[in-house]
Order: structure tokens, then C-alpha cells, then sequence
């Protein structure tokens, strides 16, 4: 099936990496995984100071659980790392009590346990045998999901059969005495009984927003439920006989809204509203959701279930990260899943997550554009706050644009996101065809941005030519540095666009010329003998002499070398030239391509988790089979691996929508629309796939693709004519036709 | 006279410098000028976080007032900056009030107005008279001193004459409601009365020490003395009847003792061995003690009245300011007269500090050097937590030697720091001539830190050199560079030491031979034309454009722009090639030293306040007479500069050590022991100065310099003959002898 995300025993040990992983959401909510009962000792309102801190070495509180309840949108401010994405209260508590034993998954006695996510149906479930201190023996199932049909709905469902007549205490409430990076984001808490069985949660954020959550119990045979509340937590209480051989059915719906809403509707009339349906019905429009958005995005891999599980589960999150129709978020650099990038927004967006949604749901690539244009403003006034005109990007996004990072090297250096934003819209005009878009709704913020470039810039003494100084490329490593390749061809890119688009918002001919005189001159610095260097003084850095100091490979350099060791060394935290030559091919012959891969591998840590995918595609166009192949294992495994930590701290979304770039752009060889005119297709399997197929989005065009060794199929599923070229062989295909192109001469290799 | 600060009439806006400029301590004990009666509007007790910044553009809480009391060693850990020295309860409260009004200065109403510190005996004394609402009239006197005979003792002295018949109230006691740069450091208070007119407070900090400081109060006619407390404040309060005309004496004698302290005598103890005494008895061994310190380093500068005065308060502070005979803490950045370092040792100390001990007072010396050899381990410490072996010192050593820097650029790469104790050292067994310090209790100091540097240099490719590569040199607006000429060359003096001591610290002749290899191979990198680079890149570095972007000159430039601007471009913050050259002036040719002064002083903001001194030692060198004029003046005037806050946040230390230098080193031209054996001097007076006269320890040698226009005269106090040079004229003096150089041809200027 390859659906199926599967947890075959409980671990305390590997339980926050599931958490992270099996994070369910609706674009508005998000939900981890945590279990419905709890763990022991795992408090959630443990209060602790985050520090500013390098995030790749930084080490997180060693707890078996961490509850993540989020609404992106919903932020508040922290004492020392500004304004985050709160961790709201925490609503799919249920707890078991069998004749005063408390369902536990490690001091209970449990059998036959299987967790599964199934991707297909963004649905969770768990079933176990649970032998209670008394004698009893229960089994139990648990099923969630978080409604795609109904973004603000939240569905529980728990069946219980005993094999022994048995009496069964239900706890379930909400509990709002969590944190968030161990801080207190509330002002007020307050709890309301709105019925019987349902109860309601009111918060106050330090971010001004309040937020309702109403929960409502529904349980076979329970007559009337108590409750119990103090300042943080309030909860309803039942107990229900239940014969031997009988199901138990207990249903918990839960709705949020807050006052950032983009509708009026309450928590009651979503209940209301889910009410008229059984929990079969709501179930059933959920998946019919997510079939039609599998429809749009499934890569289907033969021959290799586990990369098809792989592959799935980054699209499944890219899906659930997500947040349709609302421009004002983008997705965090967490997927949603965790805390450690503070929901933050950062150059992932344009440069990891776009590409999937622009060929695979335009529309939904375009709230991500969109949160750009809106948050406009923001990086104006962050250019401001440099002393500079024009509009200067943050790092890290909050939700109104400006930079939230606390770390002066990054907020300051790494400005190349700045001219990421600009590729971004050239991507998204490119690749739906819209290029309108670029003279309209983009013109300002190309515009403002190139101002930006303009002051930017210096003008050395002696030199004729200007330079970008003082930055820190996407190698995090080196985090001052003059011309930086990556930086000074993004910029070349965003000034030519500005130039062009510049008439549009009000930029004079004189204006666009300067644009246009600087992305001409700006310099891609070269070693004599032609290498393209990262950065001018790339060659004068220390060797990193990995030998002697990365002792333990399974952990980053990072860990295990001092940053003043690594900012002085040649060591690449990630792809850097590699990542410009696989945005801008067509600028690099295939011996530059090679020579920087042959220069820049031995120094790269890939301690960055953007790493490997780039590495990934530059393998596949170089032909380099076994290294695309090592590269895919490590990019579309990242979050998989449990003993790594995997999502612990939260989905790497970025890293997510590499892995589907990496089959798309690596191994099907497609040209992104900024590349080419047409779809084109270089496919190149690994060799133990025997077909990729996947739906594709090209300039309005609905295209099938299927590979095989053989042949690669284009499906022109659209009502106009389509051309496109396989290797180096140009075809077309009508409406609804599907063309066959023999591959056994393409490849190259 | 030029021994009296004068504060001829209150102003709130200037009241913070002042209480910074009248600090008075013994070493053991500081406290900081302010009123005995307080302002209103201006609690001490205000908790507020304050963060990791750049201290050069940092904000101060505007407050008119803040309180300061500190015994050097009694540290406490700040949640995000590290352990730093604790503002101690305040003791020197006395309020006064009449007819139901309390002696205010900004809200009373207030004549003949004046404060004074004289300098020459450190008594701090305020003389006004108060005009009632209700119509009375007082005169009243404050003197106070922290006893330099007994330095655990503090003694205040008010008398009250009034010119009606009236009553006075007394309000006068502890108050530990006080915070350290908004941090509360106090774990409990507790508050005892120890007598009729006395009190204890025993405060156990948050770095486990307890303080305890006993007060009492003496008071003409008080019978009896109520008390009132709270949980952070105690006080006495008596009320006396005055007849007109009649004087009214109040003293205040408080002790103060710590779990750190030396010595096991207790409050109590040092109260009833001071009440032997009468407050004259007292007030004369205080000033026997400071007449005892100003013989030994008065400097007496005639015709220039603001240059004497400016001179002695740069002494007055750093005779205060140094702690005798405990080489468990060192002097720190603000003179124990502030919070803005927090109470931390930098190289300051090595470069600033230690001359002034060294050529007045070699045994004060002799704690500071006493301070890096006991702090070893926390040095060892601090170069494995980088991953090196051996000694790295820190940047901001806290008082175990351990680096208390919360910002990472200077901790991780201002790493000169580590060289400049070796030579601060050296400097100590030259100028003392106790040259076998150097193989005793230094050796290990100095081998340790040689095997850092050993493992901190790198190998580049392709280079027969070593080099420092990442490297902050005392500019600290270049953080990353490589080959820094000032580390370099300070490195290659701690190495060639190390391999000439190593034998006596257990080094083998192998590490001595390589210590002496990497010593002569490290560069100093030099353009074509043979100017001395700061580091090898600086022509790289963008145009600092100061016309446009340094606005107001009266503020640093560094609050004018962003940090990143400054760390791109040739702004210097402080002299670096200059400061190598002060200090190895024979490796470079004049033209050398000129053609740097050309090159570096206009791009040179002076931001920091170690930069004029060095520049004005520079322009004395190179016969800049009107430069080292300029330099000189802003040097000695910075702490008396009230505009820009002179000493509201402390006192600049440093550049009190400067201030001296460039007397002694500038105009008076003597050479260091490092750089000559003979006492050598070439004196150059400033055109207002008609005399220069200071005492000097040469190896050992008492001597006296008086150099007028016409003459240097030198006379030799020790009982061994004296060599010595003045400009190109060699001279000896025979024990009690004075010499007399004519100067008028010698002077080449």
C-alpha cells in the first residue's frame, strides 16, 4: 500500500519523534501526535528561558512528549527571541480509568499495539489490548483526524470492547496549562460548561488574539458528565457500565476559532453544524478532501515502497502545512509541527516549498506569493531599521514581515532571501504563466527590493565594478563575506527583473538603468583556473580538517566543533554554488558544475537539513546515479529517522519539499519554467524504480507523467495543445492524448 | 589647588555622572557618589531584563539616579549575561526632614550649593543651606569617606546649623530593595538591630555569599532611636530639638564584611575598634594612607590648571579602584564604580592598567599579574570548551577566570586578549626587574597559553606560513579577519617567551622549537607599498562614507549605523595597527608609523574610549604636537565630559590608565621596560605645560622626573646608581643625586 506511516511498539524513547511526525491538520489547525492519555511525568507547564541560540547545535529539553496545538497566525511575543507562533491549549486529552488504573501506555500492560498514520486519509489510529492491574482485558481503538472539510473541526473517535464486564471512568477536557519554548503566551485563561458534555476554553494571548475551543463529549450510555476545573484545566468526567463483548463508542469533536478568523462562524455553530452529521459522514467528506488533493500531488513511485512511503509523507505534510486562501501566513519552517524555529517564515518558502505547489495547485502557491506582497510593509520598515530606502526581507518572518531572528549574524548577513522573494514571483509568473502578475500585484515589492540592492551595494576603492560585502550566503558558515556567488546571482536576477518591471510601479528610466547597470556588473567571483567561488575569500579560509575533528559523523559538525572553528573554516553547513548552479543552470557549463562539485562536496557538511536534496538534483544532472541515489535516501528519510530525532522538534518542511524536487527536478529531470518554455523532461530512475508518475501543473497545462525504464509517457490531461521535450527530443501532445518516448537512447549515461 | 571636583549646583540631568565621578572606595568597598538623602521619582528597586547587546550603542534606563555599592569579588549570575558583580544594599541613606519636609534637592529649596571631592585626601563633602517651607533656614554639611586605613569602613559626618529653634528628624538606615542592572541577586535579607542606635542587614546572594553591613548612628541629643523595617529596608529614626545658632553633629560609621573575605573580623568587631577613635582620628590615618598613595604617584603638571586636575582624577580613580593584596580580583572595566561591564577584567587590564601600578607601585602591580596566574584553570578551562588544549584567557573573565562574554563576536574572536597577558607579564618582570617571575610562577601561564595558539593557527594551502585566521583585534568593528597584525605580533611575542620558558614549565625542547617556528613565521601582512594592514583583507572593506552617513559627530558613529555597516567597511572603532606600534615601536620605521597614522586616522571613529590615549602617545612619537594636544584633552576629559554622560555608567578605567600614559609615555616620552633597560625619556612638553613632575620605580629605582621647557631633571631616591637616557644624551645619577639634561637641542621638533 505504502500509505501507511506505521508506530509497530510504544517507545518513550522515539515518542516525541512520532509526535512530530504524525502531526495532523487542516491548514488552520495543526495537532501533533501526541497520545490521547498522556504519558507520566511530562509536565507541559515546565516554564524555561529559550536563549538565543545557534539553532543546529542547540540541544532541546529531553521530555518523552511535547504537546503543539497550533493556529497559524496566532503569534506572541517572547522575552528574548520575539514574536512566535503560540502553543494553544491542548484538547484531545481522553483518559481511561479501569477500576482506578489510568490507561498508560509504559506502566500499563498493553498488547498488540499499532499506531498508523494513514497519508491517503490524514487519519490517525490506535489500537491496543490494554490488561488492566484487575484482571480485566480491553480493546481499544482510538481514530482521529483533523476535518480537511471542515478546517476548524477536530474528530475523535475511541472504542472500547472489555472482555469482562467492566466499568469504565472517562476523563476528557482541555488543558491549557502548556508553554511555548517553555514561556506563558497567556493572559487570561477562562473555562465555561456550555452543556452537559461540552465545555469551552477561552484564551487571552500576549499577542492580543483571544481563542475559543469548545470540545463536546458524545458516549454510549453516559447519562451526565461532571466536571472539574481550576485555573488552567477543566475537564468532564463519566463513567459507564459496559458488559463483556459490548463497544464502547466515545466521540469527541472539538472546534477553534479566534478573533484573527477570516469568518464570523462560533466554535457552537461549527459543533452545531457537525452535529447534523454522523462521525461516518464527516469522516467520509475529510478523505473525499484529501483524495482530490492526492489526485493533484501523488508521486507514485514502483519498486521501492520505501521511498514511495517517503515521498508520500513529505507530500502529505505539504499538503497539511498549508494554509489555503489566506495570504497572511506562509508556512513555518516547521511545518507546524514544533517550535523551533518559532513558526517563523524564512527563504524555504520560495526556494524549497514553492515549486510544489506552483506544479502542483497553483492557487495554493499563490498565498505564499501573497504573503509576501502583504507583508510588504514589514520589510520596508526592516530596511528602515538599517538605515536603508526600499524593502529589505527578514530572515525570519514574523507574521507581519518583519525579522523576528535573534540572532544578529543571520538577521543581518543573510540577506540573499531578499532577491529569494523576487525569484519567487518570477516562479510563480513563469511557471503559471501569469505574467501579468509581475507588472501588477509584484511591481512594488520588485521594485522596492532592487532600491534596496541599490544602497546595499559598495563601491570599492580602485574597482569598476560594484560588490554585495559583508553577507552570509546559504552556507551558514562563513558568515561574512564579500560576494558571495549565490547572493550576487540572485541579485543580478532580482535588479534585471526590476529593471524590466520598474516603469510599472513608478520606477524612472533612470532608476531601471541603474538596475539594470548593477545586476550587469555585479561580480561571480572565480578562482584562476575558472572554479566558481562561493565567496572572494573563500580560498583564504582554514581547512576544516574533518579527519581530526568530526568524530562522530551521526551527529552535525556542528556538535562537535566551536562556531569561531566553523566561521573560520572552509566547512559548508549546505549547498551554496551548488544551490545557484541548480537555480540557474544555464549559466555554468557541465565542467563548472563538476568542478564545484568536486570542490565544494569534501568540505560540506550537510549539516543543514537543505542540504542534501540540492545535492541531490546536481547528482542526477551530472549523472552521478549513486550519489543522487545517497542524497535521496538522506533527504527523503530525514524525517523517518527516529534515531536522529527526526521530527521531534517538528516536520522539516523545507526538507519535505525538496524530496518531491528531487523526483521531479532530479530524478524525472524537469526544467522549472524559469528555465525553459516548454516541459522538459530528463528523466534518469534509480535503478530499483521501475516507474515514477505524477501529475504536473505546466503554465495552466494539466500533464500526467509517467516513467518507466523504457519510455516516458506525457498525458496532456488539458484542452490545449501541449509541447514538450523528452531529453532532446520535442514533441506534442493534444488534448487528452498520451505520448510515448522511448528513453533507452535519451539517457546520456 | 587643582585637587577639588566641584559640583557647584545640583542638576538632575548630571547627577548620574557625578555619582559615577565621585565614587569613593578603599579597594575593599566602593560606593558610588550619590546623595545621602536620595531623589525622588527614582526608585532603585526597578526589575528589567537587560539583554546581550553591543555595549558601545547601547541605552542606559535614564534615571537621575543610581545607586552603587560593590566589594569587589561578590558576584552573582545574571540570567542571560552571566555572573557579574552585585550592587550591594545601599548604607549611606541619611534623610533629614523638618516640620513634616524632607531635605530634597530638586523639590527644597536650596542655596549656596556645593559638592566637592578632594582628590588629595578622598572626602567627598557637600556644603548647603536648606530654606524651609516652613521657614526655617539651615546650613548643612556632609562629609563622608570610605576609610583607605580601614577599608572595611565607612564613615559619614552631617552637621546641621540652624537659624531658628528647631526639630529635626532623622530617618537614616540600610536599604537593600536594589537591583543589578534590573536583576535582583539577593536569595533572602535579613535585618537585625544590634543596639540602641545601630543595625545589621545580612544578605545571602544568589552566588552563595553572604554580606553582612552593620550601620551606627551617633547623634547629638538623640536619646533613643525607634526602627522600622520592611522585607528589603530598615531604618532608624530619632528626633532632636536644635537651638538657633547651636550645631548638630550626626555620624554614620557602617562596616561592611563578606563569607570572601581574607580576614575573619567582623562588622561588629571593625565598628567598636573604630569608636577608639573621634571622627578626626579616623579622617587623619584615612588621609595619612591617600598622602602615602600620592606620593607615590602624583603627577604635577604647572600652567595648565584643567590638565592637573583631569590628571589627578584619572589617579584618584585608579589608586581607588585597585584592590590591595588580593590577586583574587583584578580592576574591571568600570573602575567598580558602574554596572555597564558588569565587574568584568578585560586586557584593559594588561594594557591600560598595568603600567601605571607598574612604574608607581610594583607590588599593586603584582596583584594584577597575581589575578591571570591564579585564574589558570578557569583559562584552561575556557580553550577546552572551544576545544583547544591548553590556556585560552577570556574576553570578559569573570572572577574565575571563566568568560562571562554574552556576545559571541568578542568572546569567540577577540582572542589577542591571551597574548596580551603573556605580555603584561613580561612587562611586570622588566619593569620590576624580577626577571625570574617570568620562569616561576608565570612559566605555566605562559607555556599553556603558548600550546592554545599552537592549536588555534592554521596551515592554509599552498602557504609556508602560519597564520590566526577569524580573529577580532582591538577594532572590534572587523569581527572575522584574518591575520590581524596586532594579534600576530602579540602572538609572536608570547611565543617567542614561551619557547625561551618553556624548560622551566615541563615544555620539551621539540615544543620550544615550535613555539620559536611559529613565532618567526606568523605575518604581518603589508601592502605593496609596505603600509602595515590591519589584517589581510582590510583593503576590501567598503568606504565607511562618514561625510553622509556620520551625522552627528557628537555621538559614536556606531549609533548612527547599522552594526552590519560597521562590520563591512574600514570604520575603526579604536587604533590597532597604531596600538601594535605603541607597543613594538623599534620594529617599524617612523615612515612606518606615519604612513598607519595617515592611512588609519580618518577612517578612525574613536567610539571607543581605549582609542585617544594610544593616538595621543602615537602624535607625541611622531611630533604631532597639536594632534597630541587634541588627543590629550579628549583622553584626560572624558570622564569629566558631563554632556555625554561622562561617568553616569562608571568610570572609563582605561583611559584613566591612558590618561597617565600619555603623560608619561607621550609627553614625558619615557620608554617602557620592554623596550629599553635604561630609564629613557624624551620629553616634549605641550606648549601650556611649563612643568611636568612624577615619581617613577625603575627596577627597582626610586626616581623623580621634573621636566620643564629648558630641563628634564632626574633624581635618583634609590641607593644604586641609576642609568639613564634622555633623548640621544646618556646620563647616570648616583644614589640622592638629581641630573639636569638641558632639552633645547634635543628636541628634534
Amino acid at each position: 500500500m505504502s500509505w501507511l506511516l506505521t508506530e509497530s511498539a510504544f517507545n518513550p524513547k522515539t515518542a516525541k519523534a512520532y509526535e512530530g511526525l504524525f502531526t495532523q491538520g487542516s491548514g488552520y489547525l495543526h495537532v501533533r501526535g501526541s497520545l490521547e492519555e498522556h504519558l507520566s511525568d511530562c509536565p507541559q507547564n515546565i516554564d524555561r528561558l529559550r536563549k538565543p541560540t545557534n539553532v543546529t547545535a542547540e540541544r532541546f529539553p529531553e521530555t518523552k512528549s511535547k504537546w503543539g496545538t497550533y493556529v497559524p497566525g496566532i503569534y506572541g511575543p517572547h522575552p528574548l527571541l520575539n514574536w512566535e507562533l503560540i502553543n494553544l491549549p491542548w484538547f484531545l486529552g481522553i483518559a481511561l480509568y479501569v477500576d482506578g488504573e489510568k490507561l498508560d501506555m509504559e506502566l500499563g500492560c498493553i498488547r498488540d499495539y499499532k499506531r498508523e498514520l494513514c497519508l491517503r486519509t490524514a487519519t490517525l489510529t490506535r489500537g491496543l489490548t490494554w490488561c488492566t492491574k484487575s484482571g480485566k482485558t480491553l480493546k481499544i481503538f482510538f481514530k482521529r483526524f483533523a476535518s480537511a472539510a471542515r478546517p476548524q473541526l477536530f474528530i475523535q473517535r475511541v472504542r472500547v470492547i472489555p472482555l469482562q464486564d467492566t466499568t469504565i471512568v472517562v476523563h476528557s477536557g482541555i488543558d491549557a496549562d502548556v508553554r511555548t519554548n517553555g514561556h506563558n503566551h497567556f493572559r487570561s485563561v477562562d473555562f465555561s460548561r456550555t452543556g452537559n458534555n461540552s465545555l469551552c476554553c477561552t484564551v487571552l494571548t500576549d499577542g492580543n488574539d483571544t481563542v475559543w475551543i469548545e470540545t463536546c463529549l458524545l458516549a454510549d450510555g453516559a447519562i451526565s458528565w461532571d466536571w472539574q476545573r481550576d485555573d488552567r484545566r477543566a475537564e468532564l468526567e463519566t463513567k459507564v457500565e459496559i458488559q463483556a463483548g459490548a463497544e464502547f463508542v466515545l466521540e469527541k469533536r472539538s472546534a477553534v476559532c479566534t478573533t484573527r478568523d477570516l469568518t464570523n462562524v462560533t466554535c457552537r455553530e461549527i459543533l452545531d453544524a457537525a452535529f447534523q452529521h454522523t462521525y461516518e459522514e464527516l469522516h467520509a467528506e475529510h478523505c473525499a478532501v484529501w483524495e482530490e488533493r492526492w489526485n493533484r500531488s501523488d508521486v507514485q513511485i514502483e519498486g521501492d515502497d520505501t521511498s514511495q512511503l517517503a515521498m508520500r509523507c513529505a507530500i502529505y505534510h505539504l499538503l497539511r502545512a498549508h494554509v489555503p486562501n489566506d495570504p497572511r501566513v506562509a508556512i513555518d519552517a516547521k511545518g507546524y509541527a514544533g517550535e523551533a524555529y518559532f513558526g517563523r517564515f524564512f527563504w524555504d518558502t520560495e526556494m524549497y516549498l514553492l515549486p510544489f505547489y506552483l506544479y502542483t495547485d497553483p492557487e495554493r502557491a499563490r498565498t505564499l506569493v501573497g504573503f509576501r506582497i502583504r507583508t510588504l510593509p514589514g520589510a520596508k520598515e526592516t530596511a528602515a531599521s538599517y538605515g536603508y530606502g526600499g524593502a529589505k526581507y527578514p530572515w525570519e518572518a514574523d507574521r507581519d514581515g518583519h525579522d523576528s531572528c535573534p540572532n544578529w549574524q543571520y538577521a543581518d548577513h543573510e540577506i540573499h532571501v531578499t532577491a529569494d522573494v523576487v525569484y519567487g514571483f518570477a516562479h510563480y509568473a513563469a511557471a503559471t504563466g501569469e505574467e501579468s502578475f509581475l507588472t501588477t500585484e509584484c511591481a512594488e515589492a520588485i521594485v522596492e527590493t532592487a532600491r534596496y540592492w541599490l544602497q546595499r551595494i559598495d563601491w570599492r576603492k580602485g574597482e569598476k565594478h560594484p560588490s554585495i560585502l559583508g553577507v552570509m550566503g546559504p552556507d551558514e558558515y562563513s558568515p561574512i563575506t564579500n560576494n558571495n556567488s549565490y547572493t550576487n546571482r540572485m541579485v543580478k536576477f532580482a535588479l534585471s527583473l526590476a529593471a524590466q518591471v520598474g516603469p510599472h510601479a513608478g520606477a524612472s528610466s533612470e532608476e531601471c538603468k541603474q538596475f539594470l547597470h548593477v545586476a550587469e556588473l555585479l561580480p561571480i567571483p572565480r578562482r584562476e583556473d575558472g572554479l566558481v567561488l562561493q565567496c572572494e575569500e573563500f580560498e583564504k579560509l582554514a581547512e576544516p580538517r574533518f579527519d581530526e575533528l568530526w568524530i562522530d559523523r551521526s551527529l552535525p559538525f556542528a556538535a562537535q566543533v566551536s562556531q569561531e572553528r566553523l566561521y573560520r573554516s572552509k566547512c559548508l553547513k549546505q549547498a551554496d554554488v551548488l544551490m545557484m548552479m541548480m537555480l540557474f543552470p544555464k549559466d555554468f557549463t557541465e565542467w563548472e558544475i563538476q568542478a564545484a562539485w568536486d570542490y565544494y562536496l569534501p568540505y560540506t557538511t550537510h549539516d543543514s537539513s537543505l542540504s542534501a536534496g540540492v545535492h541531490a538534483i546536481i547528482a542526477c544532472r551530472l549523472g552521478l546515479r549513486e550519489q543522487a541515489w545517497e542524497f535521496w535516501k538522506k533527504t527523503c528519510g530525514l524525517d523517518l529517522d527516529l534515531r536522529q530525532g527526526g521530527a521531534a522538534e517538528g516536520i522539516h518542511i523545507a526538507n519535505a519539499g525538496a524530496s518531491w524536487q528531487v523526483a521531479i527536478f532530479g530524478f524525472a529531470g524537469m526544467a522549472s519554467a524559469l528555465e525553459s518554455d516548454i516541459l522538459t523532461l530528463r528523466p534518469d530512475l534509480p535503478d530499483s524504480w521501475t516507474q515514477l508518475s505524477f501529475p504536473i501543473v505546466w503554465k495552466g497545462h494539466q500533464v500526467r507523467i509517467d516513467i518507466t525504464r523504457e519510455q516516458c509517457s506525457v498525458t496532456n490531461c488539458s484542452d490545449r495543445l501541449l509541447k514538450f521535450a523528452v531529453w532532446d527530443e520535442r514533441g506534442f501532445a493534444k488534448p487528452g492524448e498520451t505520448v510515448k518516448i522511448p528513453l533507452r537512447n535519451h539517457n546520456p549515461y
